[in-house]
C-alpha cells in the first residue's frame, strides 16, 4: 500500500489521523527550524511540515528533496494555525515521521507550475513534465468528462458505438490520404480514414438504426493555425430520420453538456440561412457574442461621386461602438489588417463621428454632409462611433474582408468572452461551390449529401442554386459540428457522381461498395459529426486545440517529444517493397 | 417523422392506436386475401397484415414487396387471434392502411436470418448485409454495452480516459508495425502503435495516476487464426500500486462485466503461477472448466522396459473419463491429432481401463499388469476410463503438445460448455526467454516489466530464473488480459535493455524519451490490458473475434467489401518520395 490518502483530499475533520501520502514535491521552505514541503498528485496539494526539534536526521532528509523528487511520506494530520482559504486542504498540515524517497528528480527543465516559464518547444519535448501541471492537466480530465456524458447521453438514445477500421481504402477525392503500405499485399496501400463517413452509411444500410463513434480521423494537409493531422470526431448517423430530428437531438447534447460542464443553459438555438449569415457577418460561422452586424451601403454610397464605390458590385459598413477616437495611427493598423495577404482588402474607409458631433472620414473630399447623415441613420450610428466601411467586385469576397475587421475590432473591444457561449445552426448552405483550381463543381460537403427536395428540378439547369439539406453547430464564430441529409437513391447519387465531373467507371471504382449497397433497400439516413478537440477547446476557453491534446503534433507534423517521424530500417523498406526517392519533387 | 413506433416495442396494450413503422420486409405471404408482411427493424419484427377485401389496390402493392425492400407503413395495432409467444410483437399485428416503399433492394446474395446460407467470402463481401443479421448484430451491440459498462466503472474508480496519438514512431523492437510515409517529412515514416505502452507509462510519470484508454492497436504480423492487423485494447495503467492492488480492481471490473453482461458471479479468483500451470495443464491459459489434469509417469514408467520413455525427459499422461470404448480408429485419430505438425508430437500412447477390468494398451507388451495398475492409481482412473500418454525430451515442449490433446479430450466430451466461465490469474511468469531464433533472451512480456525483487539478485548469473511482476487474466483458456509492474528506476531499466542485447547508443536511440523522463521523479507504476475483441467473443460464446469486429479483414489482410488495399496514383506515390519496387524480395 504506497498511500492512504490522496494530496487533495485531507481536511480538518481528519485532525489526528496518520495517514500516507505520495506524490510529488513541489516546492519546499525552510523557516525557524521546520521545514514546511508542499506535497503534489493528482488530486491536489498538501502541505508536509518536518520539525527540527523532533526528528532532526528526517528534517535533514527533508531538507535535501529536490523539485519533483518522487516521494511516499507518513505522518499526523494537524489542524493548521493560520489556514490556507486558497487550497482545499488548506485546513491542515501532515506532521511527517517517515519519508522514503521513491524516484529523484533532475532539476526540471521549466518550473511545473500553471504559470510556467517554459516556451513552447521546450514545454512539447518534455511533454510529459508539462502535463504535470494542473492547467493542462484539467483540459484532459475535460475532455475525459465530456466522453464519458456524450457516450452516455447517446446510449440513453439507443446509439450504439461501432468501431470502424482504420485501415481502410484510398479515395482521393476530398482532403489528401494518410497511406500505409501493405507488407502482405506488396505495392498495395492502405489509408487512414478522414472521416468514417461511407462506413456509417453502411452501417445505416445494416439497419443499425442510430450510430456513434468517437473516431480518429486522418488528413494529410499542411498544417494551418491549429490543425492536427490527426482529430477526433464525435461521429454519428441515424435512420428514418428529417433534419429537424438529427437538429433537435444533437441540440439537446449540446444543451446537456453544456449544462453539465459548465453550468451555462442554452436557449433555443436559432437556425439562420447560409445566405443570411454571409449577409449579416460575412461568415458560415458567424459570432454572435457581439453585434456590429454588417449594413449595406450601395445606394447611400453609389453616387457617381466616388469611383472605387461607384464601380464596387458590394460595400458594406460595420459601426464600432465609442471608437471615434481612434488616432490615425489606430486607424492605420487597421488597414494594414485588412490588407494583409491572408485577408487581401485593397483598403478601408473609415467615418468618425465624434461626440462633439463632427465626422471625419478617409473620403469626407468626395461626399457632403447630407451622405455622412444618410450614412449614419443607415449604420444606426450614434455620436462618438466609428464606421469601417469595405468593398469589392465580388460580394461574399468583401463580406469575408469585412468579417475579419468585424472580429478584430470584437477583439479589441474585449467582446470575444470565453466565458459567454453564443450558439446557433447554420442550414441551407449552397450543394455545390466552384473550385477554380479544378475548374469544376465540388461539394460543399462532399458528394452523399441531399439537395433539398424543392431544388432538384435546378440540378441540371442551375446546380449553383441548389441548397443542400446539410447544418452546422456554430458557437462562439467557431464551427464545431456539422451533418447534412444523405441520398440514399442510388438513380440520385449517380447523377451526383455526374456533376461533380466523374464517370461512372470512376464512380464505381471508388466507392462501388456504396453504390452497391444503395441497390438492397438503402433507408432514408442522415447524420452530424462533431470536432471533439474543438468541442473541449470551447468548453475549457483554450487557444488551440493543441492545449486538449495528450500529445500534440506541431506544424511540421512532429512529435518532437517522441521525436517522430524517422527513417526506417533498408530491411524494413525491403519487406514493404518501397524505396525512398528523395530526388523527386 | 418516418415512424412514431420501431418495429420491437408495440404490445397488446397498444390494441387499437394507429402507428407508422419503417423497417425492412423479412417475408410476406398471401392467404385467403390476406397477405402478410414481416417488416424487421434492430429493435424487432412486426406482422404487417394487408386485406384484399378491403383496400385491394393496396394489397396488390403489397404482394408486390420484395424481400429486404426498406418500406413505411401506417395502420392500426390489432390483438392477434393466435398469438406467438416466440415474439415479443407476438400478441399484435398491425393492420395497414398506408405503404410507401422508400427504396427498393435487388434479391440479396444470402438470405438475412440466423441460420443464413451465406458462405463466409460472400458475407463478407456484402457485410453491410451480413450485419442486418440479428445474429450479427447482436454481438456488436453486445460490444457497446461492454465498452459502456467498463468506462463508467473506470471512470467511477478515478481513471482517466486520455487518447495517445495514433501516428507515433517506429521501434522495431517486437512486433512488425504499420508504417505511414510522412509527405512533409520526405524519407521518414510514422508508425502505428503496437500498443500505447510507451506513451501511458509516460502519464504515469506525468502524474496521471490512473488512465485507461480503449484503443486501437496495430502488429503487422503474419495472420494466423483470429488475428487482426487491426485490434483493440482496455488499455490502463496506475501509479502508486503493487500487483495485488491492479490484481483486485481489475478481478472486480470483470466480475462487474460478468454480472451485467451475462448474470454470472464470479468467485474470488485463483491466482496460479506459470510454472504450477505449466505442471499441471502444460499451459500459461489453463482452460479450467474440466478436469484431466495431467499426471508425471516418470516413476512409474521409467523401468528399463520400454526405450522411448525411458530416455525421456517428461512423460505424462492425461485420464479421459469414460472412453475406454475408444475404437482403434478413434485412436488412430487422436494419434493423428498429436502428430499434426503444428503440434509435433511422435507418437501417443494409451491405456484403456475397461470397463470388464481388463486392460488393453499400445505398450502392453513392454509392461506387466503390476505397472499398469501402479498407473491406475496414480492417475486416479477407474474401469472404462482411457489414460492417453505422451512423452518428450523437452518437458515444456511435451506439455504444451499434451494440452492440446486435453483440450481436444475437452472438445469430444463437450465439457467445453460456452455458456461457464472458469476465470484465474496466471502469476510468477518468466521475465525472460531464450529464442533460438535470435539466441538471445527475449522479454517474455516487454522490457519494461518489474523482476520480482526477491530475484533481482539472479540477474547477473542466471537471468532465466528471474520472476517477473507480471500476471495474465485467463478465461476459459484464453488469455483475456495481462500486465505487469514495470520498472521505473531508470538503472535498472538500463540493465534490462543490457541483458536483452541492447547498446545503450541502440536502447536510446529507440527509447530514449522513456529512458528521459525517468530522470525527473517516475512513480512506480503498473498496468494491463484486456484484449476487448476477445472478451466480446468470451461473453458471447464466439468462435472467432471477427465476429464481434463490424468490418473485420481476412486472413490476407484485406478488407474485401471496401477492396482495401489498392494501389495508389504515381502522383501519390511522388509526393511521398516513394518508388514501388516489386522486384525485391
Amino acid at each position: 500500500m504506497y498511500r492512504t490518502k490522496t494530496c487533495g483530499e485531507l481536511r480538518a475533520s481528519d485532525n489526528g489521523s496518520v495517514v500516507t501520502l505520495a506524490g510529488w514535491v513541489q516546492r519546499s521552505r525552510k523557516m525557524g527550524g521546520m521545514t514546511f514541503v508542499d506535497l503534489r498528485d493528482r488530486y491536489g496539494i498538501t502541505q508536509l511540515v518536518f520539525n527540527e526539534a523532533v526528528d532532526k536526521e528526517l528534517c535533514e532528509r527533508a531538507n535535501k528533496l529536490g523539485r519533483e523528487y518522487c516521494v511516499q511520506v507518513t505522518g499526523k494530520v494537524c489542524e493548521r494555525e493560520s489556514k490556507n482559504a486558497n487550497m482545499p486542504t488548506g485546513d491542515i498540515e501532515v506532521i511527517a515521521s517517515e519519508l522514503n524517497v521513491l524516484s529523484e528528480s533532475l532539476t526540471p527543465p521549466f518550473t511545473i507550475e500553471d504559470n510556467t516559464d517554459g516556451g513552447d518547444d521546450i514545454r512539447m519535448k518534455y511533454r510529459y513534465l508539462d502535463l504535470r501541471r494542473a492547467a493542462v492537466r484539467r483540459n484532459l480530465e475535460l475532455r475525459h468528462r465530456m466522453t464519458i456524458l456524450i457516450r452516455n447521453f447517446l446510449d440513453s438514445k439507443q446509439f450504439i458505438e461501432v468501431e470502424t477500421p482504420i485501415l481502410i481504402g484510398s479515395t482521393p477525392e476530398g482532403a489528401r490520404d494518410f497511406v500505409v503500405p501493405s507488407r502482405m499485399n506488396p505495392g498495395q496501400f492502405y489509408a487512414l480514414p478522414q472521416s468514417p463517413q461511407t462506413l456509417k452509411q453502411l452501417l445505416m444500410v445494416s439497419g443499425f438504426d442510430r450510430y456513434f463513434q468517437i473516431a480518429k480521423c486522418f488528413r494529410d494537409e499542411d498544417l494551418r493555425a491549429d490543425r492536427q493531422p490527426e482529430f477526433t470526431q464525435i461521429d454519428c448517423e441515424m435512420s428514418f430520420v428529417d433534419q429537424d430530428d438529427v437538429i433537435d437531438l444533437f441540440e439537446e447534447m449540446a444543451r446537456h453538456l453544456f449544462r453539465e460542464i459548465r453550468g451555462v443553459e442554452l436557449p433555443k438555438l436559432q437556425q439562420m440561412t447560409w445566405h443570411e449569415a454571409m449577409r449579416r457577418f460575412g461568415s458560415d460561422k458567424p459570432d454572435l457574442r457581439f453585434g456590429m452586424e454588417f449594413v449595406e451601403l450601395m445606394d447611400v454610397l453609389k453616387t457617381g461621386a466616388f469611383p472605387v464605390f461607384d464601380s464596387a458590385e458590394y460595400i458594406g459598413g460595420i459601426c464600432v461602438p465609442g471608437c471615434a477616437s481612434y488616432t490615425r495611427k489606430q486607424l492605420d493598423q487597421l488597414t494594414d489588417f485588412v490588407k494583409r495577404p491572408q485577408i487581401g482588402a485593397k483598403g478601408l474607409v473609415y467615418v468618425k463621428y465624434n461626440a462633439d458631433g463632427s465626422v471625419k472620414s478617409s473620403i469626407d473630399k468626395f461626399y457632403g454632409p447630407e451622405v455622412f447623415q444618410k450614412l449614419k441613420e443607415k449604420m444606426g450610428a450614434s455620436d462618438g462611433d466609428l464606421v469601417l466601411i469595405l468593398s469589392g467586385d465580388k460580394p461574399n469576397k468583401a463580406r469575408m474582408q469585412l468579417c475579419a475587421l468585424r472580429l478584430e475590432m470584437g477583439d479589441r473591444l474585449g467582446l470575444r468572452d470565453k466565458d459567454r457561449f453564443e450558439c446557433l445552426w447554420i442550414v441551407d448552405f449552397p450543394l455545390f461551390e466552384w473550385s477554380d483550381e479544378e475548374q469544376r463543381l465540388m461539394s460543399t460537403h462532399h458528394p452523399f449529401t441531399m439537395p433539398n427536395p424543392d431544388d432538384i428540378p435546378l440540378l441540371d439547369e442551375h446546380p449553383e442554386r441548389v441548397r443542400a439539406k446539410a447544418y452546422d453547430f456554430v458557437c462562439n464564430g467557431i464551427e464545431v459540428g456539422g451533418g447534412s441529409l444523405r441520398i440514399h437513391d442510388g438513380k440520385l447519387q449517380e447523377k451526383m457522381f455526374g456533376i461533380l465531373g466523374f464517370t461512372p467507371e470512376k464512380a464505381m471504382a471508388q466507392f462501388g461498395f456504396l453504390i452497391n449497397a444503395f441497390k438492397y433497400g438503402a433507408p432514408p439516413h442522415a447524420g452530424l459529426a462533431f470536432g471533439l478537440d474543438r468541442f473541449v477547446s470551447i468548453m475549457a476557453g483554450l487557444d488551440s486545440i493543441r492545449d486538449c491534446i495528450a500529445f500534440p503534433k506541431n506544424n511540421s507534423g512532429r512529435d518532437v517529444m517522441l521525436d517522430a517521424p524517422g527513417v526506417l530500417d533498408v530491411k524494413q523498406l525491403e519487406e514493404l517493397h518501397l524505396k525512398v526517392d528523395l530526388g523527386q519533387e
